[in-house]
């Protein structure tokens, strides 16, 4: 299989934040942005693998910055790093300012697909090759952070860790 | 004010057709395309003007492809031809084959925004210098549909309406 | 196939204006009113071909008056003219005022549906008559519009568009 | 005050039932169906009254029939009796065959509404004067409802309820 | 079949209130209440009897108090009662301060739900046996407004309603 | 302040899973459980400690098994352990077999809520002192996590994150 490159599976979603999508304190409900990430992950990870993809788990999300009501809001996933059948989506969120068109940064998240065949049974992935410096930064963390959730789930013992050892001693 | 080019605010909206989505026959329903496109369309007329915008017609959209329960969809708004306060958005809508990735046009619509103040009145908004060839074929045509509209809502006197007018004579 | 008059398919959709339906300046959604809408045009289709019906194209909408929170919004849907196997849609919206019970015309708009058998092939529709006044001017008009939308898609040469022809000579 | 007949104020809800709306039967979900029952009562409430009303009671809802995907479905909500500030709604639900056009009654339905001033204050509304046959049965059948709802609550002696008692002896 | 105790089918569901659930006045919309309630009960149908249920009717429902935006609302559903193969469930609707945590009664509903087999044809369930004193006082009470149901459906001679009769004389 | 237990602030969010919550291959979608798991862990996050709460991070979802179509889904929201303004919240999906009624853990998830005054400062919240075995254990493991995530942030040393390391050495 021949592995691809990030910006090949590159997913925008660009949307509106109306009431309807709000919580009391008139900013995006949380739980509404999970659910739009979800979305724009999992065409990042179909892009990529050109399968049926399942959410198998979502390891990080950081609300740095609300968004209020009216924003536009970016939501832009890209594939990190590919395995043998699952996927990291790195997913990056921008609000941007109306007046001076200016974007900001307002969250990240990461979230991991597994591709599947008709039955849900795993199926083999293409690679990936890094080509940005942030896409060659966040391919090495990702391996990390898989060990990471290896060793917390007891599926690794932390001496094998080696790449999340380092950062310990 | 300095002319801008569509490019400069183009808004793409991708996402996913989930069975709460869909009408009895399994795809996506035309009202939720509808909604869809004109939040698209009020990004890319909120880019273009930097102003609050609102909807000010729906001028025409072609239902020519249904679009399938699960499907990937990507909707592609922008400015056309920018009037005195007035925005033409043009949207394409494609969606894309899972397995090759090929994408196929299933729609296009043209929706008409207004960027208005904070009172509701009409403000000035910058001009458009389209520059592939097929934005400056949608410029065009997109004054034979403004003179159109005006001869349709009887505010412009057919012979006035030139460009218009050499199509049929 | 017996022709039917324009009332015998009327449907007729009052509901409210809730904070969930709403954009961020209080008013009713343009993409919530556009699926509405459709939901309403399809009835009427559907009653005037006691077929199944799908949404062929959207011809125009006119926002002309914004619909506030909390309104009392009434569609009123009904086929204009139907031609071999397919129906133009007139769509009349009104709000009342609660007091006073008066009701204003907030929006009109064009839809297009065509009637379709089991595998989606295009059927046969019964004829129309107008009777009213307005159904009469409406059902004539029909016929230029539908002109004008070949003109413009390319399918009908513009000198044979005889009806439209006449608007500009 | 005025008196009004039920027809002056009678609201018509005719919508769609899509996928997003049913239960795992492919049904319409009944809370869907209590909720678009409360919007058109509430319509019918505010006609009769011209104020700002509130839901203050559902007192019989009847799921006589299923009411399957794609139906168009028909609420019809009538002010069946006017009390001080309290209107009781009568509403009938229809499901029409799509061939044949026939109408079909689905359920039934009796709400209360009360009219209330800006501070949440009940207000005196008018009394209402029943036309035909079946408003003027559910007129008189009105009145055992409310004694029935305000002995079931405690708030009336059991034999002051003239109305009802006559219904046992 | 063994029966059981209101203990054993209790369904919670705690919620917030937010800004795509209220009305015009800031409040959660009643519709969305009675669509919660429907859920919640339907789960205690489906936990007493262990079958597929459908919603037979909703008896009564008293909106007390509104319940506003934000406000943390639990809705807690048991079977009161159980008959031949429908049940009557009782639901306490409660929302609780923020500051105090102190719980307050919002809302009473009663809906009555049959249990059928996949083919829809009712089935016998279990019996119940209340334990607690509210229990029991409302399982007393379930009799009454089954007959009353019964009397004005027509269904029942009054003068059989033994347990109804006994109120008015 | 008076530290509490985490029985204190359980919030248990009961639920069906309706068609228009699902993704294309039936079962509840990714982003809806998220979304409804945000809601339960608001309310306990809420209910330790009594002030407005904002989600700060959702810190790792586990999606071990698909919930299908019409399964009841019980959501159950904990704090297990309180910092000096924030909490983590852990949560724990349970879907019930119909006829058995036996409950099988389909999902864990844990996140962390900030409680802050009016103007959106943090403030201090009560203490936790865990009671159940499981509680001691999502206690310790939580510190753990804390020093991870900052170590992953950049916010602490590794060598300072004296929990952690003992992992690996």
């Amino acid at each position: 299989m021949q592995p691809k490159t990030p910006s090949e599976s590159v997913a925008v979603l660009t949307d509106l934040v109306l009431p309807g999508e709000t919580n009391p304190l008139n900013n995006l409900f949380g739980g509404e942005l999970l659910a739009r990430m979800d979305r724009a992950a999992s065409i990042a990870a179909r892009r990529h693998s050109r399968r049926i993809v399942v959410t198998a788990s979502v390891n990080h999300v950081a609300f740095n910055r609300a968004i209020p009501l009216g924003s536009v809001v970016t939501i832009e996933a890209k594939v990190s790093r590919s395995f043998k059948s699952s996927m990291e989506i790195y997913i990056d969120v921008w609000i941007e300012d109306r007046e001076s068109g200016i974007k900001n940064k307002a969250n990240e998240a990461i979230y991991t697909f597994v591709a599947v065949d008709e039955t849900g049974r795993p199926v083999e992935i293409p690679g990936i090759v890094p080509e940005t410096e942030l896409e060659k930064q966040r391919y090495d963390a990702a391996l990390r952070r898989k060990q990471l959730s290896l060793v917390l789930a007891g599926k690794m013992n932390p001496h094998d860790a080696t790449e999340l050892k380092a950062l310990f001693i």
